[in-house]
């Protein structure tokens, strides 16, 4: 038995038109994920634009979203902080605003190495009586987490899990065999689209940005994994990357890399109703007009507005 | 229909102790693949370390594998040249000696832009009159195929399939998808380990180094998704990223990437009986004797010895 | 003429023993660079291990520098945080503790483009009554600052400066020639062995990190060049190029490379009996006895100890 | 005393309008270096365009600037192949051509390791005997050649010297410095815009692509060098600085960056009548006309038309 498992989203921040933190469409979202069924709530991640918010910010999205969830749902909390005295000192305030879990990178704007690496996670560790998964986002980090280091770090119950969003599909296969024999140590999915064949090799559960915008979809998707059926938890799949395609929208260099996907989700969540604006943080560009309306076409033809 | 379908691994170069071709051993091996029940065959691929080989050894490899399989299966030979021109003298050789198809990758040593590399696929495509596979491997040519490249070049027939080694799982998904609507348009994982979700999503096949050591295994898993019973291919798929572990066994930093991954194929077939040595290409290290007896542990365990 | 030219380092952090901040050896490596006759010093920097701070350290730190400094050359302090609004946040408190200007990256662990690192600098600007120098470190943000954009940034006032540790040395010579028409817009390079050639070319100054241990000789080298002596200048350069050496003692792999060159600056500084310890920040190993005796004989044959 | 210094630069490939080479072109455009005072011609690089052209006119090139030069000055030919067997072949070749020396890379397309890269070199300079030039050029084979391999290699007289194009100005450093104690090792930048500071340095020439353009600036660049006065050398690099801005006339993304440097020297050489026309080699676009007027500004206001 794993004590994570299923379908985790990491919750968006909508933002008012003067920028600040929208704490009415942040309630709405988070009940939207909590109605849609899914496992566990995934806080202060990428997709929420943690970088981007200020410490106060910070604290006034998770008590937002501790204060909806009343503890319906475990709380996984990213400590995204650049290094390891940073990460402890961001981490037990979370802990302290009620996060069950946290989410730590290995550091960055530093340089590290494996060595490094190692201590930072047995350091946060030692500091802080929670559960701790490792962040594998070599994308922001340009850092790849080795798999031995990760399976090493799982054995000695020093991370309770892994959040993988490397894109290398070959070493979270063997990550997730690895995984088999170790208690308590949870392999997550970032990848929206590949959820089925991660299911089918034995991950554990998926934390997909997508998931605000159709998180029965991928409860949908987790269901009918769990029990078998993986040619339906592929058509749920084929669907949901369909979906998907509303990250494409924006004209190539117009916004960020960065700012289409995550302006794809909050659009589409304004489309929805779910949110009132789709203000991205500074300095991030908002999806126009145009891409709101392609997000639309790609919504109706799925049944989701 | 799709006329490229199933098992297609990359037949492995086999050398003598003096450095030269070893035919014996390539037509033993070309056999072992054929009984393997493998659906065609990639000749001169980056698994038989075609970089390596001079224009006289590329010729010899063709035409031995050509007479051993004296049109059983489909012989897809890749044409391993810097730019356009290049590739189209070496495709029309290869032509010559019997390839059904070609494998063509974006221009290396060159600094392409996408519009350089589709007016590459359409300038071997209209000198060369047979199908075109363009080879998506960036950890080589350091250019990603972009997706909407390779949609669009399936659309206008100028490739006939797209064999992905990009580790790009989700442009992977994409792909598929978007393959669905287009004939004679066929996509090829390269990934040994994760062959059970990319059948799952959709693809037509895979071109497995690994199959080289285990053909039959790689044909299972391919019937099992075929029937679609994805709980047996998965735990087919299970065994075979065991298998896969011979990959890690060289020490770190002795031999390069390169070397290890093909090594350890070549080694594992020494073992099974199937070529003579496991010696590479210049200036590639082997596999030494440490090396040698990890992977006979990982093939006995797996019953291939 | 300019307000910012000639050598300022950027001043390493000692630790103690028990790895708080040891505000003795700050105070004595202040001394020993301001008696060295540099022109500024840069606090907060990537030599000062800045990303390893926590915020009580940062301050404490730039406390510390003030104090000793007492107004007597300008305080370049960097802002090191992840976006925009943590920056500004960053830059008010450092304005208060007494920096005369800040350095900024790009948006980090964000994925930025060209649009919204314009926007970031903008920002800041117009909240920020300080000049503001940008800091071009792809090494650690993985985003080099275009030069067009520097330059337009240049011109319209919204940076005093640029401090180029890109390793783009192409680029540096075009930026250095594009700033000869722009009033207050002084570039320095980061780069510690290639300074002769830099002020030959026209660069304003240097932000030697190999300044902490012989600010003296980069003070020569500067005066020389100013004076038009680049052979002079160039002999200097070469032997500082030897001292240089001491960052390639670690033996490979032990160590990060961020460990690497910052320790071995703080072991040469321990040697000199300028500090009392090489102790990195959490996690960086710091470098053992044979390191410090490779040290050691490189200052010896240079006559630094 | 060293066998090889001074001005060597990569002399560039005209084409026809059918796409051919065009050797009356290319006689004159030889003509035109030799008449500049280079000390030496490189035949066959990158900025030949080699790894766009066919073996045969491969061959013409080499026999038309053979035919031209006459023994007025060293030819040192690239032997662009993949792989250390291809390399022996193609430099063979070209020695039997009249090569005087050879230029070659580390292995492409395939994924060496420094102990390759080390035999990969031994191997070729055994196998022929001719002086033999390592090629840094990380931006097409994505290795950068270690310091101490090229510093080994040059001790064990396994090469003559290396053209750094790797844009790491520190390690070139680094490498000047180390050559001086190595008999026949001549160290060359291939930097066009940072020459001053590379001869200040140390460096023993120049292979420039500019020097197409304006051969007798470079030559004048290195003799103020020669003797001495910086300052005079550091004037006519500003100069060639503002001549190289024609590689930045391209609108971004129209043309490849290959394409963008190679076609602005063919466009000069056009525009200065030295060749008849400014066509690349397949797939690249050649430059247009609105580019082809940026660039006659550029060459008016520095006096080349």
């Amino acid at each position: 038995m794993r004590q994570f498992t299923g379908v985790i989203p990491p919750v968006v921040t909508p933002r008012s038109a003067d920028g600040s933190i929208d704490t009415h469409s942040l309630t709405r979202v988070t009940k939207h994920l909590l109605e849609g069924g899914v496992h566990g709530l995934f806080v202060l991640g990428s997709s929420a634009e943690v970088p981007y918010m200020t410490n106060d910010e910070r604290e006034l999205v998770v008590t937002t979203i501790a204060g909806v969830n009343a503890g319906q749902v475990p709380l996984i909390v990213g400590a995204c902080e650049q290094t390891t005295n940073r990460v402890i000192e961001e981490g037990r305030k979370m802990v302290g605003l009620g996060a069950d879990a946290l989410v730590v990178t290995s550091p960055f704007y530093a340089i590290p190495n494996v060595q490094e690496t190692d201590t930072h996670f047995r350091s946060i560790h030692a500091a802080l009586d929670v559960p701790l998964f490792a962040y594998d986002v070599p994308v922001r980090t340009h850092f790849k987490l080795p798999l031995n280091l990760l399976i090493q770090l799982g054995r000695d119950q020093v991370i309770a899990g892994v959040k993988d969003s490397s894109g290398d599909d070959v070493s979270f296969r063997q990550l997730v065999l690895a995984a088999r024999g170790i208690d308590n140590f949870s392999i997550f999915t970032g990848h929206e689209v590949v959820v089925d064949g991660a299911l089918l090799g034995g991950a554990d559960g998926v934390v997909p940005g997508l998931g605000n915008v159709d998180p029965a979809g991928y409860r949908r998707l987790f269901d009918a994994a769990a029990d078998g059926d993986f040619v339906k938890a592929a058509a749920e799949q084929d669907r949901l990357a369909d979906v998907f395609n509303i990250v494409y929208t924006p004209t190539p260099g117009r916004v960020s890399g960065g700012a289409a996907g995550l302006g794809a989700f909050k659009t589409a969540l304004m489309l929805m109703g779910v949110i009132d604006t789709n203000i991205m943080s500074a300095p991030m560009l908002s999806l126009n007009d145009a891409e709101t309306a392609a997000i639309r076409t790609i919504l109706e033809r799925n049944g989701l507005i």
